[in-house]
């Protein structure tokens, strides 16, 4: 199976902590490794967790406050003097091109390889990124300036062959290689083969949906139902409810309902408020609503479970 | 003796490595702690090295490449979030008051307490910043982009009065008041009575210079000669001149040079590049030619030596 796995660069909210770090985390599917948010000091999180800086070409910012972007024009200056010649792009919401820049203009910076800065603003689900590896949509959030949540889906791996199929109808390597895609083809005869009766059901591709930061909301659902791993911030526990709600953050029940509203394997909680200096609160809270709950951990990597589904 | 120490949270170069930050520092004067460059993540080598944020009302930067200024805007933002009231005052050169007003304004933020950007640009010593514990003069380093080294002068302590000369000369509150501020005053004969009559010798006022980064100067000099203690960047080793001339940075021969030639008491060595594992090469260099040499090293605090000499 693919290795699909969520890296945890920090997972504090707005305030960092000597233990949580501003927003970073490391999306990595079939080891091409996107970075998602960018807060103060992720290119030492990168160095500490044994990441390699030069892996990401691909860099999603979900909202222009501080703790998810100021560790950007670091780690993008860093790239260039530790000799980057390999692209990178940013998806970022708007202003942050003419910002970046401006900052490397009065910085004295000249990046030595070419950046492209995509800026995004989708009024719903909108594809803005996808290659042999995954499918990456942005939808947006409930939050005090437009912010944007990701999914990241794998593609789907080729199909297996059923066993004896290539023999039994005379298959070509071209006939072959167009099955494994998922198409019919044409027997010796000229009739056609379906693809069903030639390849074996695959596992459905797993999808990660990252919700921060963003308050309570139902129209999520149209996006996150059926993920396999929903992370979502959970800035404060519920007995904050008004505050979360003034601020525009989930409270930890908040996002357990969401993730049991949304049907997902597992949820993954972050973005917590320097307050809690254990989560036990957050935790329990969460898992009386949805048990498979796990606290993001900077340096800590959580790995997407098998989706159970089968399907062509 | 009144506490002058500096406290570096930043010891490295361009790029940052696990045991080096980017360029900053705190430096201490009677308790007035002023922070001085602001490299990325020094908000939280304020936490790790146990130096309180809110205690940093003012703030000088020396130059506006990434690593100098990249954790101003995060510390400023976690000051606001963590209740400051009391105003904050940054110097530093031209271009970063508008960078700032963009960035929080693109981040979404109004900070509760009153910034003022004095943007600088002497072209030879100049007086930036007094209050009752010190003095700061800026002055221009020889560097890519507009650059300042920074002199911190302690403000000489009251006079002690000499044994007896208050009833000897007949001196009230306010003549004594008068008398360990250095005047002279009238004796109750209506003659002035001179004030070393008065008053014993006292060390002199202690200065800590920082030049960070720069090329070998010779006219340095004008302004460093005498300091107690020299803080000047050393990024290169002198097998590696002709590159620290092309980058104007400083080799650690040049740093001691520097240092020797300006008969300061002792020499801080700082913002190493990140190619040096330990130090011994670039220790051994300087301190062949200016034998009291340190290394700065995150987290760790140097106390100026006093002074030997004495004056009024």
């Amino acid at each position: 199976m693919t290795e699909f796995s969520i890296t945890i660069l920090g997972s504090g909210a707005a305030t960092p902590t000597l233990g949580r770090h501003c927003s970073a985390q490391v999306v990595n599917i079939g080891c091409f490794k996107m970075l998602v948010d960018c807060g103060e000091g992720t290119q030492n999180q990168i160095r500490a967790f044994h990441q390699k800086m030069q892996a990401f070409s691909t860099i999603f910012i979900s909202h222009l406050h501080g703790d998810h972007w100021f560790g950007l024009p670091g780690l993008l200056s860093s790239m260039h003097l530790c000799g980057r010649t390999e692209p990178v792009t940013v998806f970022a919401p708007k202003g942050i091109k003419e910002l970046l820049e401006r900052i490397f203009e009065v910085s004295g910076s000249h990046l030595g390889y070419e950046l492209t800065v995509n800026e995004i603003a989708p009024d719903g689900p909108e594809v803005i990124f996808e290659n042999g590896k995954c499918k990456v949509t942005a939808f947006p959030l409930l939050h005090s300036v437009p912010t944007y949540g990701f999914l990241f889906e794998e593609q789907p791996p080729l199909l297996n062959l059923r066993k004896d199929v290539r023999a039994h109808y005379g298959l070509s390597d071209t006939d072959c290689r167009r099955v494994k895609l998922g198409y019919d083809v044409e027997g010796a005869d000229g009739t056609v083969i379906p693809n069903a009766l030639l390849t074996k059901p695959r596992k459905l591709p797993r999808s990660y949906a990252y919700c921060c930061d963003t308050a309570y909301s139902e129209q999520l659902l149209d996006t996150i139902t059926g993920a396999t791993m929903l992370c979502i911030e959970s800035t404060f526990d519920k007995s904050l409810e008004s505050l979360a709600s003034l601020r525009q953050h989930c409270t930890a029940a908040q996002a357990a309902q969401l993730a049991r509203q949304a049907g997902v394997k597992q949820l993954l909680l972050t973005h917590f408020s320097a307050r809690y200096k254990d989560l036990d609160l957050l935790l329990d809270e969460a898992r009386a609503i949805f048990p498979d709950t796990f606290p993001a951990n900077d340096g800590e990597t959580y790995t997407l479970p098998p989706n159970d589904q089968e399907a062509r």
